[in-house]
């Protein structure tokens, strides 16, 4: 049970763009700043893009910045489109489906009970929440010292 | 983001002893009865045996039961034990986080905080609850009209 590195990718790069609020991201600069490759970034990128949380401005000048406010966007939203959560127990997914118990096995609605929980927990905490303390994080990614 | 195999051939070998509270099972009548291949079973099977949660009766007519009480296993325990939580999202895990932001993140706590709200619903819930309609299980597991 853990999180897909598309997930943790996707957070990454909201977070990124929130800490850079003024300027147009390259996903270059995000795939130095946290040591992952390009290619992994730039499928996630376009999700975010199609999902309104990142706009994209084409061209030689051009790059990503936040479709939404940082205080929009909720970090259970994100997880929930980026993980196939039908995907969580097979029991969740008939057409995957091999367990016998099926429909009369109460497994299933208890791992829906958890999930709802973990989600839950997820929707107290915004983007902005996420990155309320910039220098600390920003130290880190760019190696910048901010006053 | 899912459960693996594992946890779920686990959980599935407790209830179909849990189902069999009269009989030492054969890892080859799970098998059969969920269609899952003994190998994937015995590992599960051999890590129950470790955690007390089955005790196992060599020889001939040998087999297994439950090494607790139903209502003395709580799913929650029996998740813990079979998933890898260390691994849910890579600075769970120090030495093999390649995140430059680990430490000064506040994603790890939030994941802890969802994981902690997920665990704390199965916790609520015991193998006895999950066998507590035994007669609908067992006419799919063994084709039995239980009276």
């Amino acid at each position: 049970m853990r999180l897909t590195s598309y997930t943790n990718y996707a957070l990454r790069i909201l977070m990124y763009c929130a800490l850079h609020p003024d300027k147009l991201v390259r996903v270059q600069d995000i795939s130095q700043a946290y040591g992952i490759s390009r290619a992994h970034l730039l499928k996630a990128t376009r999700q975010l893009g199609q999902l309104g949380y990142l706009e994209n401005v084409r061209g030689r000048t051009g790059g990503i910045r936040l479709g939404k406010s940082p205080e929009a966007i909720i970090v259970g939203d994100v997880v929930r489109h980026t993980e196939e959560l039908d995907e969580f127990v097979e029991c969740f997914n008939d057409s995957k489906n091999t367990c016998p118990l099926i429909g009369v096995c109460k497994l299933s609605v208890l791992f829906a009970a958890g999930l709802k929980a973990f989600f839950a927990e997820l929707d107290k905490v915004t983007l902005a929440d996420l990155v309320s303390h910039p220098a600390a994080l920003l130290s880190r990614l760019d190696g910048e010292t901010v006053e």
